[in-house]
């Protein structure tokens, strides 16, 4: 099942003529990210997987600077903290809120202890390659690996001798829903779902996930256990079980609440390993279990865990580079994993699925249903890249966005397993539509797409996707109605949607609306403050805002208009009309001055998703382009790393370790849609990209970077199929039919 | 369904010629109980009703007296509570300990509300006959009427003008146990279970209950709840539903947690009638809805209703009595109603039930599975009154107690829903199968029941029945070990369970077992103290136990050696070996006076189960026969009354309500397994028993009674079949062949 994609026969036979010095998946150090809030995990996963084997250690802890309780931390796993309470299996990577984190299996030895808050131990010797994680638990001396399939996770344990216990705890994990219900099907066998879901705290997006458990081993005690709430007034007293956990030891039926879990004792022999497989589907037991049983049935762990490297290596193989030195093909290729992490894999391997935003069961009419859709992060940088490497994959995912609309008349926002959760701004499901389908990848149902993004732009009422449209179709901005409100990011997006949507118009052959579109794209005009060179929110009488702070909005400090962010961090995110935008601020020079200031003076945030194509800007002003090559590589250098600290935030789930991608190959896509990459230096020597053959009609592109030292940053001398170039920006049809971009670089600017 | 079994038929043949002056049924009064810790329900129920519904007033409220917060409140309803929140599906009659009381169904008006302590109300114009409870919800001017068939419930609920909802709340109750699972099936339905459990508060006894809902309305909307606990450290205020109830109107999957329950939203027309379904079912969801389905479908409420009446009305003919006050037959008549209640159904229409200690399901084997075996109660009353008047019942009673043997390897004590409690002391289901035997029950499998008997008596190890086996089967006591143990109670139990362990033996040819049981039975006589005439724990090395204090023990208090007595309460309780407890005491005078004195300074307690015989002993002493007439008939006046508090304290299953039954007639039979019944003057003139012929080869038993005034309550002389008797004891044999007994009373002893 894992290998069942296209991509995979014809990767296997474009690739084996090429010779990697090292096997790429070697190169992945799935720490990065796992602290500094960049919040992956290095747990067991593959591509696209639905389930993932995580350490949990953000259980409030004194051992656990990061925890579930007192900080926005919104990932099962920080890399600093000590203090870890058992292996995840429904993960969320790169995100913001916290969610998913649960089905939480845990050994330990000695005496039976549920209480999340006493079974704890610090781990030591964490080792993480693709499709497998290791470590050993101190203080119960039990060595724990840990791989997945697409849908399944299998645990190995390693016992010393003496009573032995493995945990199944549905009772605590990142999620802000609760309850679950478990039921024993057998000696060694649970059942059972878990609520998900109220991501972001939005209350409405709740699903549940099903599971089946399986203890590879026979012999064992077991029981249920609840944590029972304290029985009012005196009943307290009478019982010896409120307000603790109670174990039911011959209780064997459905268990339903909050805090509750399994548990399986024996007794281990020294070095005893004991093996636990966990299926999981968001469509119903019988289909975890079906899962379970397709993916790993006759599969020893080590055959598990090689075919989950194997795949990682196949997929990471997409691209080659050659020169730079060690980290930098880490932080590539370690970027390249976390790409493919999501959107992730829906259906069960029976081809259902839970349809969205109803109780349907839906089977999948294309290859694969992906969830998880981060789309205002990730239409600027995920989501280009997957056309450009993985378009069959890119193919399913609009082919997934566009289902979405058929199940429940909206395109996603952010979507999570069949809920939208209303996260963050504007209308990025047409950017990523029009952005596919302008790269040539049209086999989806543009037509139906087109009407989807019609109805997103033009429904007046409950469009809970542009909620001021009737104002913003007349006035083209969204006005400044109550204290911080997020009215110009919200418009800011739209002008980049409305862009898009103007040219899948013109595409479609639908003039007014190709017109009409483009003229509320350039709606933003309406914030700019000449008195600032900035945006400014603008009221519903067309006055600007008063008590204007444009340093206002950083660390997530309140700011009216702008949504986690300054009037700074947004003024550049107008992608699609960078020269009308130097044009407002009074030329080219103003406009590179402002710009500068923000790198100078730190009002730039690598993290902050409208940011990340600052530093590209300069290309639009002709001889400063050596700015952003100069940005460009100072970012690289300064927010990215080889270590867990090495991602500068929120990975959202791949939007920053795309844009390294791009940056680290020297072309970037400043503003989807627009077919242009603009040009910075590549880090490596030489980059071949192999494409799609079936898609590209071409074989591979190939970039090359000429340079003396590490520290020739600048472009000197640009060249396409060995002619000389003497723009910074390439389109994407040019880039696959020349094929070859060769640079020169230097040390100081041309 | 409801009417299935064989005694119906033949009760309809043998009761067409009798003329009752008024149906039976019209002579309940189901509130009796309902207060002064009675502990019975008025909710609508027909006879060994799975189903019960009954109106839920003992949420911790000002304006509830008693509640399942602050004191043992073991009941779903007190009387004299004011603050009703919903009607339970699920309820125990009687008992001692809270449990069930769940499922439970709340309709109100207005905005809606799904909090507990907001939702109630005061209610009014409560009525209650059997098979039907109507009352009006004050704060909502709803109408609320209610009735039942064996496995389900239906309600009927009036609403004013206006928004009107529907709660399914399982989120309260009565039971230890929490946790509940829902799924919503289709606009009007629900499907589900709840953990119900932990009966006295024993941790292991826990049982899920499994259920459909149904609202028979249309076009309304609906949602979940859940009560969300509060979210740890900052995550509480991002949050909006931390720590309250959080409503889920789009969410229609599984719903697991605590406190949870389902809404139903509707605008009303004035006057608008809409019932609710509820099916049950101990075996699964599916089973549930086949109940629910199999009993109510074509049937409207007014139908159901009737069917419930004259089921009652039906079982209640057994017994015709004439003279009398009217208070004397309610109160007759509603014993009669409680005797009924349990044991109650446990199969489902299609005969599945769950085994006895396991997740097994099976199906009936005979017609009934019966459940909520109070043995350590009902062995005194309830079950030698039903074989007198329900033979068939009772066989089936037996059948299921030798079924939990064959299931789970022991004869049950407190059996509750397929659970074995472990509450209260001793073996009764061996005074219980041997009572049975005797009254020439015997078609089970008395082989097996055998076999479960001998085990019972000499297991020595895991003996959870007899605990204390070695040294009481070598010794013949249990001794004194530890403060406020029970060992005299226990020991108590276990010579009454001997002696009829030892009656059966005889039956079985077994005259070891025969000769050494007996032996047992007699050794109460080590714990008798000729210093008090009492009986005084002994310690393991034969010794009085120091610092006895007869009268430690009244009102719960603690005490050594009894349970939930004094020594006075329990020293009578050798109904097996009264003559020999009498030469222990000195001869019958000193026993008289002893016994005596119990009454004079208030030692004895009609509602403690070893105390019930009391009345009755003076006629072990010949010439004090009088007393046993004047002290039965004391005891009916005093302790039961036709009102709410009516019951001297819990019915105990019918316990007290079956004392009552026997006492009113004239016959109690003081030692069960003993064939006598002994004689005292009956309340009513006649009172004829409609024997089941198939069993009894007879048609009736007529006991009649002359007196000249209510106040003639003494025996001046009895005539069996019109010839003179001298003797206040007649065995159940010559009961039944010869069928009548006729008393002349006076108004003074003889």
């Amino acid at each position: 099942m894992i290998m069942k994609n296209i991509a995979f026969l014809s990767l296997i036979m474009f690739l084996s003529t090429s010779v990697f010095s090292q096997e790429p998946a070697t190169l992945v150090n799935p720490f990065i990210g796992t602290t500094n809030y960049g919040a992956t995990y290095p747990g067991a996963v593959v591509p696209h997987g639905m389930v993932s084997v995580v350490p949990f250690n953000v259980t409030p802890h004194k051992g656990n600077e990061y925890s579930n309780t007192n900080s926005w931390c919104s990932n099962p796993y920080v890399y600093n903290n000590k203090w870890m309470t058992g292996f995840t299996h429904v993960n969320l990577s790169g995100v913001g809120c916290p969610d998913l984190g649960s089905i939480i299996v845990m050994p330990t030895t000695g005496e039976l202890n549920v209480d999340v808050n006493e079974y704890g131990t610090t781990i030591s010797n964490e080792k993480a390659i693709p499709g497998c994680y290791s470590t050993k638990l101190d203080r119960y001396n039990i060595k724990a690996e840990v791989t997945a399939t697409t849908r399944s996770g299998l645990s190995r344990f390693t016992f010393p001798e003496g009573k032995a216990n493995i945990l199944l705890d549905l009772g605590h994990g990142l999620t802000n829903e609760s309850g679950a219900h478990i039921k024993r099907v057998s000696e060694n066998e649970i059942e059972g779902y878990k609520l998900l879901g109220t991501f972001c705290y939005n209350s409405h997006a709740v699903m549940p996930v099903y599971f089946v458990v399986r203890i590879k081993r026979d012999n064992m005690e077991s029981g249920y256990w609840k944590f029972q709430n304290k029985l009012p007034g005196a009943r307290h007293n009478w019982s010896s079980t409120s307000d603790t956990y109670k174990l039911y030891t011959k209780y064997n039926k459905e268990l339903s609440g909050e805090k509750i879990g399994t548990y399986f004792s024996f007794d281990a022999h020294e070095g005893e390993q004991v093996e636990v497989q966990v299926g999981v589907s968001y469509v119903s037991i019988d289909n975890a279990r079906e899962n379970l049983d397709a993916e790993q049935t006759n599969l020893s762990f080590e055959q598990i865990k090689q075919n989950a490297f194997d795949y990682w290596n196949t997929e990471l193989k997409v691209v080659e580079v050659e020169g730079g030195t060690k980290d930098d093909k880490v932080m590539f290729y370690t970027a390249l994993y976390h790409l493919l992490l999501h959107p992730n894999i829906l259906q069960d391997v029976n081809g259902q699925y839970p349809a969205m935003e109803s109780n349907a069961i839906l089977n999948v009419d294309n290859e694969e249903r992906y969830t998880v859709f981060s789309l205002w992060d990730t239409y600027r940088t995920v989501h280009p890249l997957m056309s450009l490497l993985y378009p069959d994959k890119q193919l399913n995912m609009v082919r997934s966005m566009v289902d979405m609309y058929k199940e429940s008349g909206w395109l996603p926002k952010w979507e999570i397993y069949g809920r939208e959760s209303h996260v963050m701004e504007g209308d990025p499901a047409l950017v990523v539509i029009a952005d596919t389908y302008r790269r040539g990848l049209t086999d989806f149902d543009v037509e139906t797409a087109y009407e989807a993004m019609l109805k997103h732009a033009n429904t007046i009422e409950d469009n809970f996707i542009r909620h001021d449209n009737e104002f913003y179709l007349k006035e083209h901005y969204i006005p400044f109605v109550k204290d911080y409100d997020n009215s110009v990011s919200q418009a800011l997006e739209l002008y980049v949607a409305d862009y898009n949507l103007s040219l899948m118009a013109g595409a479609m052959g639908d003039k007014a609306t190709q017109k009409k579109a483009y003229q509320r794209s350039l709606g933003y005009r309406k914030y700019f403050d000449k008195d600032y060179n900035l945006l400014r929110p603008v009221t519903e009488d067309g006055k600007y805002m008063e008590g204007f702070d444009p340093v206002q909005g950083e660390n997530f400090q309140p700011v009216h208009g702008f949504h986690e962010g300054t009037s700074w961090q947004y003024s550049f995110a107008v992608p699609h009309d960078v020269k009308g935008l130097m044009r407002q601020m009074g030329g080219k020079n103003k406009f590179v001055q402002q710009l500068n200031k923000c790198f100078k003076d730190s009002l730039f945030d690598m993290s902050n998703e409208p940011d990340m194509a600052y530093p590209f800007l300069f290309n639009y002003a002709s001889g400063s382009e050596w700015r952003t090559q100069k940005q460009v590589h100072d970012c690289i250098r300064r927010y990215y790393k080889n270590s867990p600290d090495g991602l500068p935030g929120n990975d959202d789930t791949g939007t920053l370790s795309a844009w390294l991608i791009y940056s680290m190959m020297g072309i970037y896509p400043v503003c989807p849609g627009d077919m242009n990459y603009t040009l910075s230096s590549p880090v490596f020597d030489k980059i071949t990209i192999h494409l799609n053959k079936d898609i590209y009609n071409k074989e591979q592109i190939v970039i090359e970077a000429q340079r003396r030292s590490a520290d020739d940053i600048y472009i000197k001398e640009i060249k396409i199929n060995d002619r000389p170039y003497n723009r910074y920006f390439i389109s994407h049809k040019d880039l696959i039919e020349n094929g070859n971009v060769k640079f020169k670089l230097g040390s100081s600017p041309k």
